[in-house]
């Protein structure tokens, strides 16, 4: 059994940040258990334009307020806590907080923890490890 | 994109519920994102002897307070939010809640929706479909 706690990773490595959010993984490919999950808080006020190429990625909205919008479809949908998005098809779109949002993750593949980041600090736009 | 709010899907199907939990499938394995991931409330005061032999779970405390045994080595961990568990050895478990618990959980391979559950609605043991 592997245990983790948030409270503890968000002080390690396992924090990673870019401007607009942060990303605590509590789970990655190495724990072999087949995606990765990580908590995610998007600051209030980011505006992040994203596309996982290569994962698929569900978000649940544990606490916030904000919109995600389709860049294939133009829909917007406003997320607040009990929200869960799903990019099933890579979904390229641009996700919104009007208020701190916290969200609980999964990829599919589970990501290493080391892909690469903007090192410009740059919107993740296309990001790949959120 | 998949959309679900935890809010409705609670008044439908996708809610599922045994002696002690009561679990909200958000995405199943029909939604093909290679996992399923579920809201699950474990009442207060339920003591749930766990052994999911066929998949490998993850579960993080969102809200409450309880703890988990293994029942492979006898360590008890508390869990209280933040706390994340993941069974990676299939390990046979008891998940106690001493307040109602709110747990965000991830299934590899993803639930179908369609497992048999215990009629006589006792403790799910062995359960393969929380």
């Amino acid at each position: 059994m592997i245990i983790r706690d948030y409270n503890e990773a968000k002080n390690t490595s396992r924090k990673v940040e870019a401007e607009g959010w942060t990303s605590v993984r509590l789970l990655l490919k190495e724990d072999g258990m087949g995606f990765s999950f990580h908590i995610t808080t998007i600051h209030a006020g980011a505006e992040l334009p994203m596309h996982y190429q290569r994962h698929l990625e569900s978000v649940y909205c544990m606490s916030g307020k904000g919109s995600i919008e389709s860049r294939l479809t133009g829909e917007v949908t406003q997320i607040r806590p009990g929200i869960c998005y799903a990019l099933d098809q890579h979904d390229p779109h641009i996700l919104r907080a009007e208020e701190e949002m916290q969200m609980a993750c999964v990829f599919n593949p589970p990501v290493t923890g080391t892909e690469v980041h903007d090192a410009s600090g740059a919107y993740p736009l296309p990001a790949d490890d959120a």
